[in-house]
């Protein structure tokens, strides 16, 4: 094999091995300052790289993160099937959905940007891949769910689903205040009645929807 | 009066006058592009004013749209007063909550960006005065709602009103897409699931929290 042919055969692999170098740093930045405080700039810093050879691969931030959101709606929907019960009652169908979440923040804080900001500022090809990601992710639990009769109808089941994912991109931020607030909360304790706990949050007004959504038919 | 007291007292005035026309171009900008479209350049190109000149009124763009957002916090108290029946059934006091949100697309604009983006880059006193004012519209619902008596304690009463704010942040960005999401939603209707209608949407949800809450007790 000459060089050349080398070269071309290593490209893709190559090129692979960078894209999941810069998600990763990206994924690691997020993590330690939350995904709003991450730039296009910083992540190309992170993973060594001159920031016009990272748009060789993303062309924004927002693409980096969206890919980011759509690994974690596929993480997720493995660890909510795996914890589901097969005979739920909806108490542990809302806790699979509710502690699932808790257990990921960097899912949460990418779901609490995902409509407001990730999905701007992309090429339609990459809102695609991440809407077919996320209808896909809710169509498999709403199935899996269903399937298990927990007293839900297939509409209700999809409908808690998407709730449970919208409920943490509510609260996740509100839960986890920036420190201008925090600052605040600590020094004035009646204002911190306003961020409020994440898990029992979330898990109440689920809980709240599981006995609601049925009482509407 | 010498002209120099002259220019003193009017100074406040003039100052005040300046504010109002600072917001007033935000909230025009944000009504045309949205909130997330408008940069503080933006505003100061608007309202005909150097962009350091504007620093002196407001130092971030995230403090412009805080402001904006209590003055619609409190217009919206105002409404749902405004709109609540003094015997409500829960139906009509979700309707009072919904509608009113759904005739206000700017403030479910400003409150879909609150948590995640303009209590951030914000002085405490900035995010202090904001806090106050939602704590304090939150305060004054819950207080009217329990007081007609509609089947909820006014703890629950307390989470509707919340939720119904927080349902409305969640639903806004949904169904108001941005380009890249239409054109796809247009060219593919399956994936057009994923935007969902303000007014219903929000409606839906929050009927089952006022039937699901109570039966939580």
């Amino acid at each position: 094999m000459s060089e050349n042919a080398f070269l071309r055969a290593r490209r893709p692999e190559h090129k692979r091995q960078r894209r999941e170098a810069i998600l990763s740093a990206a994924r690691e930045l997020a993590l330690r300052s939350g995904v709003r405080e991450v730039s296009l700039g910083g992540v190309a810093a992170a993973v060594g790289m001159a920031k016009s050879n990272l748009a060789r691969y993303f062309a924004t931030r927002e693409e980096i993160y969206l890919e980011l959101s759509a690994r974690e709606w596929q993480d997720w929907k493995h660890a909510v099937l795996a914890r589901l019960p097969p005979s739920p009652t909806p108490d542990a169908v809302v806790d699979a959905l509710t502690d699932t979440l808790a257990e990921r923040p960097l899912f949460c804080d990418l779901l609490s940007h995902s409509a407001t900001s990730l999905e701007h500022n992309v090429t339609v090809d990459a809102a695609r891949a991440y809407k077919v990601c996320v209808l896909d992710v809710i169509g498999t639990l709403t199935e899996a769910i269903a399937r298990t009769r927990p007293g839900f109808t297939e509409g209700e089941a999809r409908e808690l689903v998407a709730a449970a994912t919208g409920l943490a991109a509510l609260v996740y931020p509100a839960s986890n205040p920036p420190p201008a607030l925090a600052e605040l909360y600590a020094r004035e304790p009646d204002l911190a009645a306003a961020c409020v706990p994440f898990q029992p949050t979330v898990k109440r007004l689920l809980s709240a929807l599981a006995a609601g959504l049925p009482a509407l038919r």
